[in-house]
């Protein structure tokens, strides 16, 4: 992604490996101050994934990949470290995986940095070709929902339902974003709006409940991420996301899921099975450290929904655009 | 309404004249403070107006017709008061309604007090009648979700969607409400869910976008209110709302929109040609004083939005429960 700096708009990622040092953006301080912290052990950067310094499942992978190969160089017991870093988030499925992998490349006698540095660029990789093949199905004038942060912020660089929104503005094609503000942690009016401001992408943020007035007022297509896609096409997502989903049916707007293949659930057969977090009530009772709520009302908070395959006009992958009905096919292959 | 006192629950308006003086529930300092404000002059109630102490087009309605009382009651000027009074918000219809409504009282001879509360009496009767009209159709064991606040405090008693939700409660119903925060405003999480609390009504906050989430997992039924109601059956309410219509059409559940008939317009044929109110980016970019986006980014802010008439199962009225089609017969009668 481009980012604005004192000396211009230069080429950034969400965290880079240079000079035996990782380099992350501190994403709590963004939208308003953009900060970068260096780490140069395993157990700083699996601190800095567990204080949420970076987040989104991939840069989480990458970032635990950069920390094994931290432990490696600096001679650590590699068992040990794995597991510490394991435990930074025991949630991100991404972050095992990116652990495991290092284990496996540094047992098989791979350089350190450079199997972190190709765990990195294959993440990366795959979202240029979702940017690739999304930016193709996007129009010039076109108007463009999506929903919380999808970008290169979580996934090191280009971004997944962000990629083909970035590949069609750098082809000189003119769109605009409707970000809607993802309640309650904010996301899309933090973070994609943060990363839409540094490439001047023309963009407004909206309220979630805006999204039926604008699908209505005229939008042409909504392009979301996707944290878990199952075997039926069914696929679970931010909250909120089902609503656009049902609206832009309504509407006859085309409705996309950009997600790499590695997303994909094979072995769960339907959306109704896919645990859905419910996170602490505070997310959205306190805003910017105020109560806004009477102290005697609880709140729910489901961090996501899933939205049924039939609401699904393509996934936006790697491979290319895939419908619903194709991932049977992909599962064979 | 109840609400709760030091000296336990006791009935209260969201306002109320008594011994000469106009007493306000103070709305600015909910869901904190429950806090009341006197005012002895027609000006000191034209202040509160703009200042916001009071909210919601018919409690803006009965307190500029209490200030017109005021006003007699001193022996000021009446045209002058009036015209004081009618620029206090220059937008809600119901002010300039109820300020009309008192000079032709007064004009005609009417003791000022009562005069003032003939006419907020009429609105809390009506509000009533919904009550009682629209919680029969609530059964034992419903979870109703509601958007924004139609609640007491908006028309000095009752409401109009929350005042089923009252009645069916009282009735000694088990129901549990799901009230969305309403973004931007938050009345949702910060007037109703205080309505609801201080009459100890079950219930739960629920960000915006998680509606379609709820209302899938199980939900009996849609109440809102209403801005303006047009001659074909479709309606303008709080951005939003119309998000909500769909989703229970999409799921078979029932939407009701509780008003009275005075918010029907049956000179304007369509919802599109409702004027939606554009209001500041502020409301969304700036949350309990803090900016929450990035300062490059703008926001978009309609204040309302209007659903078609196919997505009501009935409106809820004084008179009873009219469907969309029943608007022009009322139109004749």
């Amino acid at each position: 992604m481009k980012v604005k700096t004192e000396n211009g708009r230069r080429d950034m990622r969400a965290l880079w490996f240079e000079a035996g040092k990782l380099t992350m953006i501190d994403q709590r301080s963004l939208p308003h101050q953009l900060r970068t912290v260096d780490y140069e052990t395993c157990d700083e950067v699996a601190a800095a994934i567990k204080d949420m310094v970076t987040r989104g499942a991939p840069s989480i992978g990458a970032a635990a990949a950069y920390g094994i190969c931290l432990a490696a160089l600096k001679g650590e017991d590699l068992e040990d470290a794995a597991a510490r870093m394991k435990a930074a988030r025991p949630t991100a499925n991404d972050l095992f995986y990116a652990v495991d992998h290092m284990m496996d490349r540094l047992a098989a006698g791979d350089d350190p940095v450079q199997a972190a540095e190709g765990y990195t660029d294959s993440i990366i990789e795959k979202c240029r070709m979702i940017g690739e093949h999304g930016g193709r199905i996007i129009q010039d004038g076109f108007r463009i929902m999506t929903h919380c942060n999808a970008g290169a912020l979580a996934t090191v660089d280009h971004g997944t339902a962000l990629a083909p929104i970035r590949q069609a503005f750098q082809d000189g094609k003119s769109i605009f974003v409707y970000a809607s503000e993802t309640r309650p942690r904010l996301q899309g009016a933090q973070l994609t709006a943060w990363e839409l401001n540094q490439e001047d992408i023309p963009h407004s943020i909206i309220v979630d409940g805006a999204s039926g007035h604008f699908l209505r007022q005229g939008v042409d297509m909504v392009i979301v991420g996707a944290d878990r896609i199952v075997a039926n096409g069914d696929f679970a997502n931010k909250i909120g996301t089902y609503e656009k989903a049902v609206l832009a049916k309504e509407l006859g707007i085309p409705f996309y899921v950009a997600a790499p293949v590695s997303t994909f659930d094979f072995e769960m057969a339907r959306g109704e099975d896919i645990p859905i977090e419910e996170r602490s009530e505070e997310e959205v009772t306190v805003v910017a450290g105020n109560l806004i709520t009477p102290s005697g009302s609880k709140a729910l908070n489901p961090a996501f929904d899933y939205t049924p395959a039939r609401y699904v006009t393509a996934f936006i992958t790697e491979l290319g655009l895939l419908k619903p009905e194709d991932i049977s096919r992909l599962r064979r292959d």
